[in-house]
Formats: structure tokens, C-alpha cells, sequence
């Protein structure tokens, strides 16, 4: 089974008709429009991030019916494979974003997509590791649901860890679990900062599976190796008793190291944090202040 | 130069005097105490831990004066070699840790350290990473600190990747800098989520280095690829608009997965949580739900 990226909705509503049905066990690929839901083109610049119409941003493919599903099961999710276009983007986009007060205006970087790197930047070559931002089902409550809030059903989790090799274990909702997916990424840090990866369409393999009332709490994941970092790296560090400004320190840190490293320019070296960089919880016990460490790795730096 | 364990404070004060004078450049060797300052050995129990003397817990080695030293230079600190105790510990101290309300008893384990691994349980084999837990310089305002927070000048950090091969850069605070350090431990996960790692006794070589008026806003650290771990892992999450709360949840979820999996003790989970498992910020811009993921390599799972 292959289901094309125009089978796409932009808010999570169980009344939403299923697009196909999946018996467990079965194989099968579904296509993902780009998080812009085609807005935003190879050509794109600035201005088009500021026109941005978000009612279509962040659409999913699906939802997929999965036979025999039930509230209360959990739903595990292989994915197999992902395929990535020959082409991304990452954009500041005002009024989000972790450091949104710090980087107000609109920037816009297209990369291009090949021999499994990108570049936002002329010479500066980011691995790809491709990874899904948004698969979840159908929350049970009735009626639409913004897309942007991840949920314990899953949603726009942006976890970087999903992707080929990964298994995803989801709770079910409704009866059908409802599965959809997008919002491709060709590479994203932990923390996802400045709100977008390297933004791309994708093609991604699945199998899906049951397991009768072992609904999961919150979402759980088993990890691939290839989805973890191991290079030296260059960690800043953000210190305090909140670690929402724990995180935005780190991340100020890092982007002012870089920036003075390379000549790069902060807002670039903000996007760089957000396409590679992992954000850690170094420590959140040694009363009263906390540890948020942002890790770069050093080879990427040009 | 060879600096025994018993030059030991508890307190961050730059009025204690320096023990030592290090030339820039010059290689030492700083010998550490456990984090308990020896009131616990490889036969204490968990009613040791309840007895703990608070006031001699978290001793540093120093401090060391370095030739040159004056406020607003950078202290580049590259860690050479760290060798570890043949035993550690680990326990959760009631009132301490992330989830100090879920876990209110004293709890112990003792570790045998051999052959690259730790073993806190029978059968549970973590491997060693050493690095360091609290490493700093006296802060410039006068008077005695508390030794468990860390601050801009560094100190009990608990960076996990401060370890042999790291780079810290530390900024410098008083003439004279004044570093210390001590806490070392086998092994930790990112967050420290108990509040202990395997706490072990350690020598570590050091050299020490000056950057005039490069002081960093925050402490910096290039890290070692073998501070990262790179095997498939169980990731649980926590989802929501707190980033504290998600990190319990995180963890929360962890325990009862690793308990659940194994039919470990949900204390003893908790502990090799603390030693083992990584708190990520998987994503801090999807409004107004954050997640935080807990990682631990599928291997360890006996």
C-alpha cells in the first residue's frame, strides 16, 4: 500500500473519515507533504516565511484505520525506511521559538539535499538522519484539535529518535487508533529551537502492530543506533533554578560561541542549533539550580 | 604534582587557602574523596544513608592556585586520564533526587567496579565512564556557599561528559582562580535523576591552562566521543507545559517500564535511572506541550 502526500489534514479530529485501512502486521508506505504544506518553495525567501498561512502548516497523511484497534491497546509502530527529498528548508518563523524575543524577524535557509548531507550554508555539510516530527492518533476527546501541541497520543512530538529503525508504542484512543504522520525532517537537534528542522517531504516505510490493553502512559520509543550523536562535541551550558531559561541560556551560549568561532551570523547559528544541536538535562538535583547543556558536534563546525 | 584526597573542603569560599601553586601548562594529579567524604563503605546499608552527616557530604580536592590567574580570564581545564575505585555507591537519600516524593526511603547499593564495568545489582553490568562531578572556582562574593548548587564558576555540575578527553572552560573569578574538585563518579546519566551516580573515590591528571579576558558567560565543554553513548535505547517521555514536570514524568514512566520489563525493584530502577539513563529536551517550541525523553541503552537491561 502506498498513500500519496495529498491525503493530508491539519488538526486531530477522530471524526476525520479514514483515508485506508491497515490490517496489524502489514507493510506499507505513506507519502508527507513538507511542514509548510507546500507554501514554501527551493526559491522561497524571507518574505515568504512572514506570508506564511498557518491553518496549512504541519498537515499529516492519514488517518489510517488499523483493524481491530481499541481504546486502551497500544499501537506499535516500525518504521522501516525513510526516503527524503532532494531539497529542505529552515526558517525562523517571528513569534516562535525558543529564543523568539531574541530573533523577532523572518530568515529563511533552503538546503539542498544530497549524498546524505544537507547544507544551509555554503560549506556547512549536516548529516542526514531522517526522522519523523508528527505521528500520533486520534485523541479520543471529541472535536478539533490544534496540530502544533503534542499529546499523550503522540502528535507533533518532534522526538528525533523516530526514525528508520525506531519502534514507536502509542496508546489508543478510538476504536481504529487513527494513525497519521508528517512533518519530515532530513536532520533535527533535541529541542527542535528554533522551531523547525531541515523541513523536507518524505516517503516512510511502516508496519503497525497491536498489543491488547498495554496502552502506554505517555508515548514510549525504542531507539536505533544511527539516530544517536557521537562525535566530540562543543556543550554550552545554562544554569538556574528554571530550566525552561536553563534551556534558553544554553542555547543563547551556544549560539554565541558559534557565531564567534565561524563569523557566522547568529540568527544562522540559531537555525544550526535547531538542525543540530541536542539540548541534555545535565542535572535536576542539586538544589536550587539546574543543568540544561546544549552539545554541538564539532565537526560540523565550518 | 600529586594532590592526596585529604586537602579536602566542603564549602566554596575564596578565603581558604590554596594548597597548591600550578603553572600554567604543567600536568597534576588531584586525588578525590567519595561524595559521602568516606562515611560510607563497601559494607553500609541503607541505615547509613539515613545517618549521613550533611555538612561533610560533596568534599573537593584543593584549592589550586593558578599562576597568573585574574578575573575575567578563561581557566581551560583538559582533563587527561580519571582512575576510579575498585567499589562505588549509589543511593537515594530521602528529600533528595527528582523524585524524592515517590521514593521517601533510604536505599543503598554498592557496586563492585571490575573489568570496565559496575555491577549495583547481580547481573546488572553498567559500564564505567568516568568523569567529574563538582569541579570549579571560588566565586568572587565573600563568604561560604554551599557546595551542592553549581553556579557560573562551575562547581557540582554533574556534567556527565566532563570526563578523560573533555575541555572545560571555566570563567575566573578571583586572582588566583582557585579551582577544586571532587565528587567523581563511574558512571551517570544525564540529569542525575536520584541525586547520585556511582560514587567512587578517584584520581584524576589534569593540566590547566589561561586565555586572558576570555571569560565565558557560562561554563563550556568540548566533549570526548566516548562520553556518548551510542547503543539502541528504551526512551519513555513526559508531555506538557512544564519542563520540570516532564522530566518526572519522563522518568516516572522509565521506572515502571524498566520495573515492568525486568521485575526489578522500582527503587533499584530508579537508582540505575540515575547512573545510566539520559534526560533529553526532545522539544521546547510545540506549544504549549514540551516533552522530555528518558533514554536507556536497551543492553543494560538484565
Amino acid at each position: 500500500m502506498h498513500i500519496r502526500r495529498t491525503s493530508v489534514h491539519n488538526v486531530w479530529d477522530h471524526a476525520i473519515p479514514p483515508v485506508a485501512s491497515l490490517a496489524p502486521g502489514a507493510e506499507f508506505t505513506v507519502e508527507t507533504a513538507d511542514a509548510s504544506g507546500g507554501q514554501l518553495g527551493a526559491g522561497s525567501g524571507a518574505a515568504d516565511v512572514a506570508a506564511l498561512d498557518f491553518a496549512r502548516v504541519n498537515p499529516v497523511t492519514g488517518p489510517f484505520l488499523v483493524e481491530g484497534a481499541e481504546p486502551g491497546d497500544a499501537l506499535v509502530i516500525d518504521v522501516l525506511d525513510q526516503a527524503v527529498g532532494d531539497w529542505g528548508w529552515t526558517a525562523n518563523i517571528p513569534g516562535f521559538g525558543l529564543l523568539a524575543d531574541d530573533f523577532p524577524g523572518p530568515h529563511l535557509r533552503v538546503s539542498k539535499i544530497s549524498g546524505g548531507a544537507a547544507e544551509p550554508l555554503p560549506g556547512l555539510r549536516v548529516p542526514v538522519v531522517p526522522m519523523i516530527g508528527t505521528i500520533g492518533v486520534a485523541p479520543p476527546e471529541p472535536g478539533a484539535h490544534s496540530i502544533v501541541p503534542p499529546r499523550r497520543w503522540g502528535g507533533n512530538m518532534d522526538i528525533r529518535h523516530i526514525g528508520p529503525g525506531a519502534r514507536l508504542v502509542l496508546p489508543v484512543g478510538v476504536d481504529g487508533a487513527l494513525l497519521s504522520l508528517g512533518d519530515a525532517h532530513a536532520a533535527m537537534g533535541d529541542g527542535e529551537v528554533c522551531g523547525t528542522g531541515i523541513e523536507t517531504e518524505a516517503a516512510v516505510r511502516l508496519r503497525v502492530g497491536l498489543r491488547r490493553g498495554a496502552a502506554p502512559s505517555t508515548p514510549i520509543i525504542e531507539t536505533h543506533p544511527r539516530t544517536h550523536r557521537t562525535g566530540a562535541a562543543l556543550a554550552t551550558t545554562g544554569i538556574g533554578p528554571d530550566l525552561m531559561r536553563a534551556a534558553r541560556d544554553a542555547v543563547r551560549a551556544l549560539v554565541d560561541e558559534v557565531a564567534a568561532r565561524t563569523g557566522m551570523a547568529p540568527v544562522d547559528a540559531y537555525l544550526l542549533a535547531s538542525i543540530a544541536a541536542d539540548l541534555k538535562i545535565s542535572e535536576v538535583v542539586d538544589v536550587p539550580n539546574w543543568i540544561v547543556s546544549a552539545h554541538l558536534e564539532l565537526s560540523l563546525l565550518p
